[in-house]
């Protein structure tokens, strides 16, 4: 399938009829952007996929209830707080926080969506986001998607926006997106969120299906340090103003929005990884010939968690006994003498034993940015990938330093 | 039930009729002791544990056939070197020393137990512990505990060495043992080795079953940095020179053996966690109310090796937050509002939000060398404890370092 795709500025805003807007409104402390505003001219259809942790943030579960109807017109993130484990009161004042919302944007509440990221356990100063509320929506423009993204970051160093336009159904498409998630040195949870807009015509159910199929390939398939945060939300709106013949769960056009969708993830995955502070080598892990997707899954997060094969690739070493000893504490029954390891295209175990590589080579390999490590456990046709990080003094430094 | 047990020195030859060795035999470049012998002078009953990771050193899948047998007179240890991943010809070389060994030690083959530690994919040089065994052989005594607590050691800082005496079956009964392992700075994955002997008369499926609990309960309770060796294991042999009244598989003599084990695993556990360089602190995780045992496990499983809680008890912080994230990540379906945690005797977490905790009664539990964190989860009657280690930079600069 040849496919055509332009990447172009604007973010959250570069699809048709979304407005946004960031500001501070004093929950950070350092008077730094805290709260923004994406805004759906019209409404627009929602689709979102939310962290699995046991323990959600009190708008994780506002939101979960809302996302049945699938229909959204506000969506209100502020940083430097969770909003998560305060117990019932701080509930209760999340449903207050939304209503009045709601009111002032004038929208049905249940087209208002919610979302926090920072510390836990701290009330949320709902008051000083009801205040601000007024001049957040005074300016709301289609310049705001730079503040706006700038506004949902914590630790993050660098903003996380992307656009891109490409045809489908006959008409120009437009699918932009921001992110917020700074990986290995997030000291609550390495909260991870991402708004993504589109002026697509699709329907739900296609929605839906294109969203978890693209966070499965992307942000599901980073792994920093393991960890799930009691925030993660990935949320994707359209509001069909490019008026393309609707996008259906299947056939072409669906291909090309998922494609579209997968990039623009994937981009976004990549740069949360890349922004860890503490981060100076990035590892790709590639989990061949399983037996089942579950399988590979398991192998390929194994590796990518593996504090000591995190500590070789920070100290650049090919040290292959740690993968290996990685691979089979996940106690998968294959037959050790059919596991081939490589690191890139250089193979350094087959056959039950080291082969004769090149030292050389591969240190030169474990200088690039990112190392491309390559299981192939001899079993099946199932694969799977994680992208990974490091973990050097750094890390540890940042997150023994942070402070409740 | 009382009981009385009284510490004595002479680790592994503590018990009547072992002896043992310890020398340099040229493997470590250092020059630093690396091969041990213990001796039964009467073959000894003999029951272990190995890893559970699918790649096993060569000498591992040697010993686990051998063990069907359950009979035990020469165990030959190396270290610097795990005789691991090596292939096919690296097996063949294993059973021709095995071949030589038993023929130089005059026991039949069968008897004799191979482990080794160090470094892994390295051909074992087994024409220097071929040479080095006549000498080994010529020093043993029960004075030579101690040089083979030393010798099996790789970076390992201290002897790890315990003995105990007791009544059992109406006569004295004495257990030794040795370990290696060091945790967190293992840099070729943490290997652990113990070797225990007693004089007890025990039958085969008695000391199976003891030893298979005090294992659970002791070395699989202790998690330094997650990661499982190729090479792990657990030797117990039992001589019955003691002339006790059998230990049966269940009984008042059973449970006194049991908890005269559990207490030397217990203490050779502790001194491996404590042992690793780099660890400051250490934490005691208990997970209660758990619906299954399986359940408490998971859950003490993932706060212990959470970076996040490994970073926060490094910095000496209660930063519950990370706690309740590293619970809710395992996705048991436990009740958000029932879950409890506690530092030491302190609630921190309860009913869905903070206690009004003292901050600076935390401050001194997170002070002490080991912080005791509670987890209630409000679901059944099981529980699960583990003891774990902090991740400090040093940690992460050994293992960075650590060349292959």
């Amino acid at each position: 399938m040849s496919f055509e795709l332009r990447t172009v500025s604007g973010g959250v805003t570069a699809a048709k009829g979304f407005l946004a807007c960031g500001m501070p409104c004093g929950i950070k402390r350092t008077g730094r952007p805290d709260l923004a505003l994406i805004w759906a001219e019209r409404p627009a259809r929602a689709a979102a996929v939310f962290t699995r942790n046991r323990f959600r943030a009190h708008p994780v579960r506002l939101d979960m209830a809302r996302l049945r109807q699938g229909v959204a017109q506000a969506v209100l993130i502020n940083s430097g707080n969770a909003n998560c484990l305060t117990g019932r009161r701080g509930y209760r004042r999340t449903l207050l926080l939304s209503k009045r919302a709601a009111k002032i944007l004038k929208v049905p509440e249940y087209r208002l969506f919610l979302f926090s990221t920072g510390v836990i356990g701290i009330p949320l100063p709902a008051d000083k986001i009801e205040m601000a509320l007024p001049e957040l929506v005074e300016g709301l423009s289609r310049e705001g998607a730079g503040p706006a993204a700038q506004a949902i970051l914590t630790t993050d160093r660098v903003r996380k926006e992307i656009a891109v336009r490409f045809k489908a159904g006959g008409r120009t498409v437009t699918l932009g997106g921001m992110a917020k998630g700074s990986g290995m040195i997030q000291p609550n949870m390495a909260t991870m969120l991402a708004f993504l807009t589109t002026d697509a015509v699709i329907g739900l159910s296609a929605l839906r299906k294109a969203l978890a199929e693209s966070c499965r390939r992307s942000f599901n398939h980073i792994s920093v340090d393991g960890q799930m945060s009691t925030n993660d939300s990935v949320l994707l709106l359209a509001n069909g103003l490019a008026l393309n013949r609707a996008v259906r769960p299947a056939g072409r056009d669906f291909e090309v929005f998922q494609r579209a969708l997968d990039f623009v993830t994937a981009r976004l995955a990549e740069m949360i990884v890349s922004d860890g502070e503490g981060v100076t080598r990035l590892m790709k892990v590639c989990v061949r010939r399983a037996a089942s997707p579950d399988e590979a899954e398991r192998v390929a997060l194994s590796v990518v968690n593996s504090p000591l094969v995190k500590t070789m690739l920070s100290g650049g070493d090919p040290n292959w006994g740690r993968v290996l000893q990685a691979v089979g504490a996940t106690r998968v029954p294959f037959a050790p003498d059919k596991v081939k390891v490589s690191f890139d295209s250089h193979p350094v175990f087959a056959k039950g034993e080291r082969t004769r590589y090149s030292r050389s080579k591969l240190k030169g390999v474990f200088k690039r940015r990112i190392v491309p490590i390559l299981i192939e456990l001899g079993r099946g046709k199932y694969s799977c990938e994680k992208l990974g990080a490091d973990l050097s003094p750094l890390y540890v430094r940042v997150n023994a330093r942070y402070g409740t």
